[in-house]
């Protein structure tokens, strides 16, 4: 059987659900980013934008696989010194960041300003989520770098799309 | 006035033949990639998909700014030590890679393996345009990595949708 | 001949001097960005770090291509539509991001952060640079980003050193 | 206490060990790809290249994170769909692309047509790897793409060094 996007759409939906990360909070982000240039901008218009991000298999895989790392993470079943690093939320690990610009890139390179600059501002659920990570027994690792970058993509389809059609 | 992509894709298009390289030669690439994989895969099929590919801006402006480059070079108009750099296609140049990737992640990841592959062997125009550029007064430094990537990202492309269809 | 690096990195440094851009105003963003976590930075010695940055081969490669193309665009010389989409650092030309990219690499993803928020903010001399670019004959659409990028791979260089150093 | 690199570098290797690869198998490779161009480069020279490679902080995080990934694989610790898609080495994955250019990226760009050159064609190690990764139980989804980025990065690492010594 060959995994359809839309399936695994919800299903990554789903497993964000699950650690507390809800579509209109990632959508909240890009509409901080992109209201600032359409003033027009409805939150409506954000969360479509990032369920089409959602429907792409490589945003889907990263998430499946940055979610899987933080809850291993918390369980204890990941092995030393790679246990300690995602726990730490090293600032030298790297690796949450490699996943997220895998999620960047699928709309352009216009996004990773963007990305970085609300992964740097914590800006709304991004910083609530870093909080929950710095619990004891809690990882968010790869989470926090993954809302920035679907919030990020999502401004970025909105811009291209936007000025296409005028 | 607002760019509009097709307005944009069809002036990439004219700018690559102007180049000598044609829409079927790069689908040939894609064909050589991807009928590995299905069989059945018509070279039409590549055509259609190197024209969706086409269809987003950023790989229209790579196309821009990369044969302007490579023309710039041909008159004597680029800087030096960039003219010899870009002019000798040297190998640690690298701004050709640069640039070829931002054409490559628009389909995701899984194109780089197949830009490194139809590159490195030269396949079809790939090895063409790499004689001509050879030749006094010519040059196709970014040329060659911009038709690797393209070919490359419509057989991601296709990988995609043949996959999501099943 | 071969190019050695430092002879480059003399003759990009000279590059950017020419466009009004000095290391220590580089230096000055990376302290910004890297004087939040070591209290103890000097200028110095981020002086030092963007120096170490700017003896890559690609960092300056990077540097005499986005220079020359916001220089010939001053001069008339890039050819339609690239010159209006230079000149007028169209939101989604991307290019310029995409060669930044090539620069922030260097020193791993962690440099990617930091690029967008100094980038976003307009930090520094990437602010200056900015409105000059909006002057009429102007064009520094990429130098901004390249500013952004050097800026990010130093503080990433001296993040990793210091973390090594304890 | 912060991780030295010298002590994750040791890591590394002996996590890479336990699955059956070693520094020479990655040095080989390299030396297929460099020797074409330094007839006289040989195999230590090409080992003492991949072990600076594996000085780098990001390219031992990598490492340590997707051979845990395999590993989990193998014990059937990852949550579902991403155990299927690791499993299977699904095609569309891509994510074990994302990590190898993690690893390429830190000696530029010029690496990327060499890891999809050795990747496609299953240079040396990389295809026994990928016969194992497809017994019963056992997964190398990672594995073979850390091995040609490694052996990519440390060729460009040869490249860069013999050209400036010029």
């Amino acid at each position: 059987m060959a995994y359809t996007d839309t399936n695994n759409r919800d299903k990554a939906i789903e497993i964000m659900e699950s650690r507390g990360v809800f579509i209109e909070d990632i959508a909240k982000i890009t509409h901080v980013i992109q209201s600032e240039y359409y003033a027009e901008l409805t939150l409506e218009e954000c969360v479509r934008n990032v369920m089409r991000v959602l429907d792409k298999t490589e945003v889907q895989n990263v998430i499946f696989t940055g979610v899987a790392l933080d809850e291993l993470c918390e369980k204890g079943l990941l092995p030393e010194p790679l246990s300690q690093l995602v726990d730490d939320d090293y600032s030298l690990y790297g690796v949450d960041e490699i996943l997220a610009l895998g999620i960047v890139n699928v709309y352009g390179s216009i996004g990773f300003t963007n990305f970085g600059y609300v992964d740097k501002q914590k800006i709304g659920i991004i910083g609530e989520v870093d909080k929950i990570g710095k619990e004891e027994g809690k990882c968010m690792t790869f989470m926090d770098d993954i809302i920035g970058a679907i919030a990020a993509a999502a401004a970025s389809r909105i811009a291209h799309n936007i000025i296409n059609k005028k």
